[in-house]
């Protein structure tokens, strides 16, 4: 008689074994279960998580009845079973991927990305990580990106509790003091395998998977990233070889969550010991060993990684250029997840001193483009806003590093925007009005664009198509206006810092809109005008940041 | 007996002569006065005022003797006399002119231009003339840009009291309504030489210099418009042979102003009916018909008119790009003046709608990097903000296009910062600190500033030259950050959007400084450290648009 175990649609599915200690790698153990749908099978690795315990996990995306079989050295036999999974719980929409430039969950439900940053999240104190949750369950943001490893870098320069691999037998434990190093080091360094990737420690993995099980539940997608250069303990600095069984043990170990996405770095091109090869090669590695092809996606410091290569779902781009969304969607196809573009803070860094105002100024730009925006929040310690991060005690502490408390002014105002967007019919596209259609356009785009424009204005056109294309890219660039729309339905204009006292939109002259102005910083919202149609003139009050909104109501 | 003419240094001589109508054209008349003075000769033609008068006009530059020999027609025989000029009155500096990329009093003077724009200045009614006047009195600005012709444009349709030219003989007087014109008129219409350029209105000729005289009594350069394309009385369309009479008249009476400069045009690139070889005639002949050598320049909308030609002394730049102000000092070794980079105001149209804040922020920026920039005020009519641009009642007055009150909050913070710029040794030359210090470079200019940097950084400029040049640029121009410095005398940090609790300058390790915290909004100015030398910290409050000022005090 087979066994039938239950199972729950989008939820992970992990199966126990007991069994001997593996004898030699304790990450490449032979443990594999196959799942069989209908024409489709999924074959899944199991990995050991110390104790004599073997695991296999499984993350069953369609409801229903699945074939099991697992084959392994630890078994006597093959076992096979039936897995009944259940429909969807309530709220529980499945994997995040990419549809065109959007994201969307498994189950057709949009996912509106609103992230932040706490890259070491998990390697801080156990007061402190609660805390950081406290604020993420308190806060707007549904997704999240942070590291595996431990990080080395300004204001966060602490060893964590747990390490993921053990020290190689016959080496000395180390003590990794951060006093007297640079940045971080970005020149290559010897490469001395102090680390036994083949060996993990459950501590740390346990420890971590809890972050990840916590995550879930307070329904934040974690943007997981695999590497970074931030460091002083020799994990930016594994061997390429080292750095696949690491990979491995992780894809077997989290691939199965729901909510994750996979970064191969934050800012990969400054890991000096790495090669654009080994990107490549990391890159095939994860897509082959994630059975469920969750996003992947790769961050740069300055070279762009190439998000037109088949494994990259999207794009994960530290820019300040946050104009260039919509250029960025038209050049990939894919969406545009802008995973850096300076923070809330005061610190002497160029990267995280914005005003609370100036960083929902990014959130209002990318979001009408259609884009995906990032937070972060970086205050000094020792001034006041910087010692108002941390309840705890500990020093040092900022938000974008380590976590605690989210005070800056920022966030409610994200949550505000989260509030309108997840209201509309669907994801936004950016329409390019006024000047901010020409940014992008090739010389024949312009010339055809003129024929929609009254003929006296054409002479200007060609002007600007006699202009070198860098400067009329730079012309543009700084003229450019923010305005989405999902198609007929709602039409999003950000006046970003233009102060009017009168705007006029151009809508559709066959449909009816209820038309809002929206105060984004004072997160106010007031209908102006109902029923309005064709060139609408909307009263301003002559203020920055407001945008307005026409939501089509016949 | 030859007679003593007095004349003052930097000072317009004017002599009058009595004669005959011109029989023909009253542009064209023979009235010539040549004055030497050692090696040095001056020829400078007179002009016809009207009602029998004759005009000769001369700017002694230098104090002392000047042989002049007057000849002409309308003289029985040439007539000599000595002219003998005293040395300059206080506050008489003489005309601007460039020297590298700053611009200089002829006697030595610096220059520091904080200008503001007012197109339509002189056409407008005498009560909002005076009202114009008495806010340039009581305003921070040393330059205006102002037009010869009328304007026709938003907010601004009025006809002028009088027109430059009378209408030519035969055709019938035309009533120049503004209903119904488009904008204005950029595809190229018909020339029909409905004006007689060889017919000077003397009306129009008064009462334009009588507002150049008050410029110059107020110490206000006026960068003079001579054409524009925002027309609908014709004289954007002038055949160009008409051009160049109707220059001819005008550089005959005004270059002996000390305080004029020459602005080609407006926007030149959208007169539809100039070519590019148009606009190099007129050029050469301003340049040639000018015996003083007034500053020239060409402001454009779309295509930067070549700032490498040898007549033209500065780059008058239309842009929103104000972190290229270094960029092009070094490509065109010029004065950059930014004259024209989105205005403060309340339209709705994109280029008149910043904050006071916005405005006050551009000049920081512009000023920092040892540019000169422009500032404009647009309030729209019809709100009480706009209502407040006049007290004489008028509809549509619009300070940009026309005059009236000052009443924006940028005017008193330029005049703020124009008093801490006079109070510096000398002019201010772009620093190229932080990141600013790549944008515009070559791979081999950065490949070389390598050598400055702790090796372990050499890795991060080996991938920044790895980028697309157009992708570099763009990158560093969102990262861009304001440093000035006069040599080893003084360093002028201005943070812009960074909301730093506290940054670090490099100051010279040889000499010791006083360091100010300006705030640039609150218009105040704190020392905070007295003797500072080498790697200096500056607390700082946190606050967006913060400048810190290090002044050598040994």
């Amino acid at each position: 008689m087979e066994a039938i175990i239950p199972a729950k649609q989008y939820e992970m599915l992990e199966l126990g074994f007991i069994g001997p200690e593996p004898a030699g790698s304790r990450v490449q153990v032979d443990l594999c279960g196959r799942f069989t749908r209908g024409e489709r099978t999924w074959t899944v690795p199991g990995f050991y998580a110390g104790n004599g315990t073997y695991r296999l996990r499984f993350l069953p995306e369609e409801a229903g009845e699945y074939g099991l079989t697992v084959t392994g050295s630890i078994l006597d036999a093959p076992q096979t079973a039936k897995v009944v999974s259940a429909a969807a719980a309530a709220g529980r929409h499945g994997p995040v991927r990419a549809e065109g430039t959007h994201l969307r969950h498994a189950d057709g439900t949009w996912f509106h990305g609103f992230g932040t940053t706490v890259y070491a999240m998990a390697h801080q104190s156990r007061a402190l990580m609660e805390e950081t949750f406290q604020s993420l369950e308190n806060g707007p943001f549904n997704k999240i990106r942070m590291c595996v490893f431990p990080k080395h870098y300004v204001y966060n320069t602490n060893n964590p509790e747990f390490y993921p691999f053990q020290v190689k037998e016959g080496r000395e434990e180390k003590s990794f003091d951060a006093a007297g190093l640079p940045l971080f080091p970005i020149e290559q360094p010897e490469r001395d395998s102090y680390w036994d990737v083949h060996m993990p420690s459950y501590d740390f993995w346990d420890a971590f998977e809890d972050k990840l099980r916590r995550m879930e539940k307070l329904n934040i997608q974690v943007d997981l990233i695999l590497f970074h250069p931030y460091d002083r303990w020799g994990f930016a600095n594994l061997t390429q070889e080292d750095n696949l069984v690491y990979l491995d043990y992780l894809l077997r170990r989290f691939s199965a969550f729901p909510h994750l996405w996979w970064s191969l770095a934050n800012e990969y091109d400054l890991v000096a010991a790495r090669s654009l090869a080994d990107w490549h090669e990391i890159e095939e590695f994860v897509a082959a060993h994630d059975p469920y092809h969750h996003l992947l996606g790769n961050h740069q410091c300055f070279l762009i990684y190439d998000p037109s290569r088949k494994n990259i779902t999207h794009m994960s781009w530290q820019t300040k250029q946050l104009f260039r969304v919509g250029e960025m969607q038209r050049k990939y196809g894919k969406p545009v997840l802008i995973d850096e573009c300076r923070y809330e803070g005061n610190i002497p860094e160029f990267f995280g001193n914005l005003s609370g105002q100036d960083m929902t100024r990014s959130f209002w730009k990318v979001t009408t483009q259609g884009g995906y925006c990032t937070h972060g929040e970086t205050y000094l310690p020792g001034t006041p806003e910087g010692d108002a991060a941390t309840a705890t005690g500990e020093q040092d502490v900022v938000w974008w590093a380590r976590g605690g408390i989210l005070h800056g002014q920022s966030p409610a105002r994200i949550g505000f925007l989260r509030g309108i967007i997840e209201s509309l019919p669907g994801p936004l596209e950016p329409l390019g009005a006024g000047m901010s259609g020409i940014l992008g356009m090739t010389d024949e785009e312009i010339r055809r664009s003129a024929v929609d424009l009254p003929e006296y204005l054409a002479p200007m056109l060609r002007t600007i198509c006699s202009m070198e294309r860098a400067e009329r890219d730079g012309f543009f660039a700084v003229e450019f206006e923010y305005n989405g729309h999902c198609g007929d339905d709602a039409f999003l204009r950000y006046l970003d810092d233009q102060c009017c006292a009168l705007t006029r939109m151009n809508l559709p002259e066959n449909h009816s809109y209820r038309v809002e102005v929206i105060d984004t910083w004072e997160m106010t919202r007031e209908t102006v005008l109902e029923n309005a149609s064709g060139l609408t003139e909307v009263r301003l009050p002559g203020k920055p940041w407001m945008a307005v909104l026409a939501v089509r109501t016949d």
